[in-house]
């Protein structure tokens, strides 16, 4: 948590939030945001939540509509498969001002569910990168999502939602935004997140279905404690991850069989040398993981009529691994703070 | 760290030691025999660690034989394919008053050594489940081992030796002394060390292979990290372990397979129900990793000839996932304190 982030206000003015689903995250951000100093108003489907959020000083009314009506942002942050329904009666209770975004973990089907709608302009899909082995709003905290990687999904229509939102994240929330499109961020998480659930719940299956279990349980080293911790969330959540992101999840999953094929391969054949460059490839990979640097510079848009350049900007800079760090509009132009990955120079 | 473990005497009389081998693993087993008042020598192949060891008051002579002459234990941890070699040198230099066992990740290789080399009545093939993500006697510590799950591997002809060990360990690291046979303790490692090596250096291979490497890192999710995290570990000393126990691994690592199938076909196949019945399964084993309640009970054999009954006991609760936490022999008869997984009564 970095105390300095909550004495500052959004430069852009967003002055008013609701966060629609109060479980970790969304709990995690209305927090946040009155930290921050906005006006927010919750809303959860669960009445005992509701009631909770109430008991906690919240504006916390009986129906959507009043949670998000007049509001600046609306960050909807319920279960993937609710998130259609949600943002259409969000879209009807809000004006044209109001700017919409989700949490969720997958991106493609919530953007076209938006596009569906007619809502690209004013929706933009996100994603913070946080942990959820918790759930509800009792576990939520301020500070969880503090200096997270947010991806943010920029469109040519939608790059005024964008850069309210991006502004409102990095200041309130100290994220560093990671500009992607919806389809891209799909491909990228499935190998950063989905396929590591499947992993985790093969290894922790097979050895539920071991008539060795309980000794394989005494046995559990890091190594299984570590690539099975996932193997203990909600089945229901994680079902819905990897549903929404069927694609991608398959294909990336088809490239870690590639290199286990590999791996198996040289193990079988007693190939000492492979196996052993094999799994210096992954410690390489491993290795970048933490203590990577990053090299910044800036970029300035004119905030006006064609945003192709900036456009394809934000996205070859997080395809490229990047982030923001700032994001402002000032007289009829834009700048950003950006960081790629590498040494300077 | 117990500090009530040091101040206790072994109670079968053990006082004097050695280590061959100070790394991590070595050092740490050093610095604990040590802090419970045993007389140890450390002995290392290498010359600017055995100066580091003399240098922190340890006697540290520049030959094997030097280091484990007249001692009552050794401790053989170097390096899974030193192990036969230097088994075989520590024998020629001991009496047969002198027990030996050693801390490898597999176990069917060095027993069937020591059997060939004649020395199954006093080597007893052992194995602490530690942490070993660093490396070094720089980064040991006299706790690491502490209240470790520890597989020790009783025979018929090495029963003798057996229990000396065990009442050592328990007494010394306050271990959870886990027996079992050789070969039964590489299946059960395979599942809960060595495989999940595999499936993190596959999936932080596939991302070292990836196009979008840079943004999957940027992305990288709890998931990832935990997936991946001994894929940072030494390739060499993974691949050592994996080839040490290559078919119990290509064994492990068909069951894993066989649960991922299933879990790629349910989500190929949009089927809700069996995916998430799947994960569920792998729930069921992760939430027993840890908080698994025991129930103790005790044992008491005659000390005699007939060790057929008490082998058949040990090998029967460390299969079950049980271990010992006591093991005394006092006028001709063994007492152990065993615990077996599950709620009294």
């Amino acid at each position: 948590m970095t105390d300095g982030v909550s004495d500052k206000r959004p430069v852009l003015g967003e002055r008013t939030a609701a966060v629609i689903g109060t479980g970790l995250i969304g709990g995690s951000v209305l927090l946040r945001l009155r930290a921050a100093g906005l006006d927010v108003a919750g809303w959860d489907p669960d009445p005992a939540t509701r009631r909770y959020a109430d008991a906690q000083g919240f504006v916390a009314p009986d129906t959507l509509e009043e949670a998000v009506a007049g509001r600046d942002v609306v960050f909807l942050c319920g279960p993937l498969p609710s998130l259609p329904g949600t943002l259409s009666r969000v879209a009807a209770a809000t004006d044209e001002h109001c700017v919409l975004t989700d949490v969720g973990s997958t991106k493609a089907q919530v953007a076209a569910a938006a596009g569906a709608l007619g809502l690209g302009h004013r929706f933009v899909p996100g994603h913070p990168m946080a942990g959820a082995d918790r759930a509800g709003l009792a576990s939520a905290s301020p500070g969880l999502l503090d200096g997270a990687a947010w991806v943010l999904c920029p469109t040519g229509s939608g790059m005024a939602a964008f850069r309210r939102l991006a502004a409102l994240v990095i200041d309130v929330f100290g994220a560093w935004v990671v500009p992607m499109s919806a389809p891209e961020h799909d491909v990228v998480a499935a190998l950063s997140s989905h396929v590591p659930h499947l992993l985790a719940g093969a290894l922790a299956g097979a050895v539920q279905r071991s008539a060795l279990r309980e000794a394989v349980l005494a046995l559990a080293a890091g190594s299984f404690t570590d690539g099975t911790r996932v193997a203990g969330g909600p089945p229901n959540r994680t079902a819905n991850m990897l549903l929404a992101n069927r694609g991608p999840v398959l294909t990336g999953l088809d490239a870690v069989r590639v290199v286990l094929d590999d791996l198996a391969d040289a193990l079988r054949a007693g190939d000492r040398a492979t196996l052993t460059a094999l799994l210096d490839e992954g410690r390489a990979a491993r290795a970048a993981v933490r203590g990577r640097p990053f090299t910044a510079h800036r970029r300035e848009f004119r905030a006006g009529v064609d945003h192709a350049g900036e456009l394809a900007y934000l996205r070859e800079l997080g395809a490229a691994g990047g982030h923001l760090t700032e994001c402002r509009v000032e007289a009829g132009a834009v700048a950003y703070t950006g960081h790629l990955p590498g040494p300077p120079g």
